[in-house]
């Protein structure tokens, strides 16, 4: 195997780069790579086939845990009664402000001619903007006794939050998601599968997006609108910002209490169940792109990419084209013979394409470079000649090239995906260790997130992972002053007691500060 | 093997029964199987885990045949602006009378103390019935030459239609589908689209869901609103009457006219596209019960079961429940290893559940009847000692069961699920041709559907095959009088020429005249 590098200087796909406008950046890479595509209806996006394919990864494996982890998936109704919504206080007043309300059910001619609404509803429905009440009713019509316990249901589903400033995957008006909502005999059940599905959205994220994840607790704050405990997965993006990419609620007794949700324990005593929820969405596709596109396009971990490697056949030289798309042809079916192992007991075949649109060879290359495949490799008579092939890794920069003899790519394909798999994660893990700073000071944390960049003013301090005494006026105060929040109290870093640099009071550990999505 | 017929007398699982009342039978059946249950939302039915998973195995087939076809998927907006709707005439007609209208994006405190509608729209969006008008415009923005055609896209989602009546799986407010769109350069390509997605529902319905399926051309009166040309399956029900269960459009340029869908063609030509659409939805799950289920509970074809085998250990016996435990758990395991062919080049292991729940063993059995998991046994200290398997095929009656040596059925699951497989497309082809009729005299076709049976008025005549003259007032008026409409006229039945018996006109064919779903 040999390396090497180009000699062609080579200007970026995307422009404008990450340091030139981040935010901009991030709109050119969604489109570059086909992930997705503005619609005419406000905030709703579409998402075109490369990035639904991603969707389609992340929802097969994680769905696999999910009914590895004894979870049955159902369908609940889009709509929620009005009244379904109204019956958790702190739920009605989280959703009520932003959400698609459905008044009549059928258009009819106008006097202007053109057509409006008729037939009015006696009660409005809400599309839902998450499931707990209407499927906390259905869950207070089948649990009978503590042997229907626990109750472990997820649901694949798309919901709607009238969302008032909007970006592709991370914050649209409707979004695709799953919802898990389990019932449970005890809190301490109910809390242990708060807990599980969690760590199982940590692990999925780690070892298959290549996404290095801190969890933690959400303070009061934060939490989700009726839960008792909000944790959260807030993994560091390339500007240094957090993204909540994924939630697991423990709701205690709330939504049993307000839905009745009651069952026979052992005892033969109606009692109120323990319940919990959590879900992530294509905001996870948002996340993928920010922890790994660079400025030549979208980077996509081999384990959720939906094409491995990609095999580009030139057929520019006159004679040879028979020759050069028989080599593409058998080494792609030598390929698709191999065995990939995608983590979490998952295996597929090393999934390849021929690419054989009718373009150019420079613009087929450059198009997956923006889409993100793993491997691109452009076959002409030479590399049939010398049983050769010649590749861009996706990891690396598209000047460089490696070269190796096809039959050793044949039998090194998984192991060549793996490394670009490790190597992405930990570029990821080494860049938000080198971005999180332990402050213990508060000059040095207002400076930490105020010191001003003129030429890149949309890159931030990082995560400053500081003492707080749990007052949530201290939270509030350094969010008025600095647009920075408490991202989590995180579970698996150093707990060390200290002292709150705000408030001078002391605190049981420290907390992750930083500017979010 | 043997089988025995148990002496017990067994009522039905079902009341009523299909001959007593088939539409209360129906509605048993869903709730009975664990298919579907009624939500707090009018129309809208809450789809559970056993029909979900039923669902999951319709996805998994008909995605991967489309995908082997050339389509990809992706996902659009659930909300279409109103004057998206409007652009196509006949389209908005046919869809506007029926929607549910999002007038308002939030809830606020009204002056009595509840919440009411506010942040008014200025334009209403309709949360999609069907995705023409706001695919289209997507496409109309996607493509600008020759060589961006064919665009072969699918979609899977959620649709409402304001349905006045409403019942689940056949006709309720939302549904699941899935629905593909695509534009080709040609009439002629777009022509073939249009029937070869037909042909996989058909082939896919017959291989998978072992419903016999007539496939033919709607007339002009049961056009989908828009379409130049509309086919359908038309399967009968147990009632005899037929269910339309999924259709495909050739929609000419009517949807490229109205949404701007222009191409360069290979002459620098600006020109109208060619487009096609085709869905089949949640509907597909009640031709499922309605083709197969019996007075004891539904039957799910083995190859689109969730579950092949169920085991139940029968552990009342004391000092036996070790022994036994382990030789279901063994046999589970073993089965597991064994290759079940699920038709259409798909293969999966054989699906094996060992049911410990809480529950004494007739009622358990009498659960996977009503579920109608392919095959259900109960294991006792006896079986272990005889090394045998002693289980009910749920194509016979629940009181034969058959008798096999643990060896013979490990060896053999694959060749009795196959069978199984082709009794339950027997039957229901066997049935279909019994009741389908040759009717080349009108008092015979009036008779045919109107012959009253008084213990039995929801079982209706069956499928007139008559002449036609293409008349729509010849139409129109047995649907008045009979409520008997022409199902489709038939693509794959003899073609012979003869004469209307209506109107005494002539008539290239004939075609199938129906009451249905």
């Amino acid at each position: 195997m040999t390396t090497k590098t180009e000699n062609k200087t080579q200007k970026n796909a995307i422009s404008p780069t990450r340091a030139q406008n981040y935010p901009e950046w991030y709109q050119e890479i969604v489109k570059a790579a086909d992930l997705a595509d503005q619609s005419p209806v406000r905030g709703c996006m579409v998402i075109r086939p490369w990035g639904y394919a991603i969707w389609e990864n992340i929802q097969r494996i994680l769905d696999k845990r999910f009914k590895e982890t004894g979870h049955q998936n159902a369908y609940f109704p889009l709509f929620i009664p009005k009244s379904f919504l109204e019956k958790e206080a702190k739920h009605v007043e989280g959703f009520a402000k932003e959400c698609a309300v459905v008044t009549h059910h059928r258009l009819e001619l106008g006097a202007d001619g053109t057509l409006v609404p008729a037939g009015p509803l006696a009660e409005p429905y809400i599309v839902r903007p998450t499931s707990e009440t209407i499927i906390g009713a259905m869950f207070a019509k089948w649990i009978r006794s503590y042997r229907d316990l626990p109750l472990l249901i997820n649901q694949w589903a798309n919901v709607v939050r009238w969302e008032m400033r909007t970006r592709p995957f991370l914050r649209t008006t409707e979004f695709l998601w799953q919802e898990g909502h389990t019932v449970h005999a005890t809190e301490e059940d109910a809390r242990e599968e708060t807990m599980k599905m969690l760590r199982v959205y940590k692990d999925f994220c780690e070892q298959h997006m290549a996404i290095p994840i801190i969890i933690g607790e959400k303070t009061a704050s934060e939490r989700f609108p009726g839960a008792v405990n909000t944790y959260s997965m807030e993994p560091m993006m390339q500007d240094r910002k957090a993204l909540q990419a994924g939630t697991s609620h423990f709701l205690g007794q709330n939504f049993a209490k307000a839905q009745d949700i009651l069952f026979l324990d052992q005892n033969g005593k109606q009692v109120h169940a323990w319940t919990t929820s959590w879900g992530v969405s294509t905001r996870l596709i948002g996340a993928l792109a920010m922890t790994h596109a660079d400025d030549n396009g979208m980077i996509v971990p081999p384990r959720i990419s939906p094409t491995h490697v990609v095999i580009i056949p030139m057929l520019n030289k006159a004679g040879t084209e028979g020759m050069v798309l028989e080599y593409c042809n058998s080494l792609c079916a030598e390929l698709r013979e191999k065995i990939y192992n995608l983590g979490s007991g998952s295996n597929s075949t090393v999934q390849v394409e021929v690419d054989m649109r009718d373009l150019r060879g420079g613009e087929k290359v450059w198009s997956w470079i923006k889409k993100g495949a793993p491997i691109c490799m452009e076959v002409g008579p030479r590399d049939v000649t010398n049983k050769a092939v010649f590749f861009n890794r996706r990891d690396m920069d598209p000047s460089q090239k490696t070269s190796m003899s096809r039959e050793e790519f044949v039998n090194s394909i998984a192991s060549i995906l793996d490394d670009i798999q490790k190597n992405l994660f930990n570029r990821a893990l080494t860049f938000q260790k080198e971005n999180t700073k332990k402050i213990d000071n508060k000059d040095e944390f207002y400076q930490f997130f105020t010191a001003k960049n003129q030429e890149q003013p949309e890159i931030h301090g990082g995560y400053a992972f500081t003492h707080w005494c749990g007052d949530a006026e201290v939270e509030g105060k350094i969010k008025a002053d600095l647009g920075v929040t408490i991202r989590c109290i995180p579970l698996d870093m150093e707990k060390e007691a200290g002292t709150c640099p705000f408030s001078g009071r002391p605190s049981p550990q420290r907390v992750i500060f930083s500017k979010s999505y």
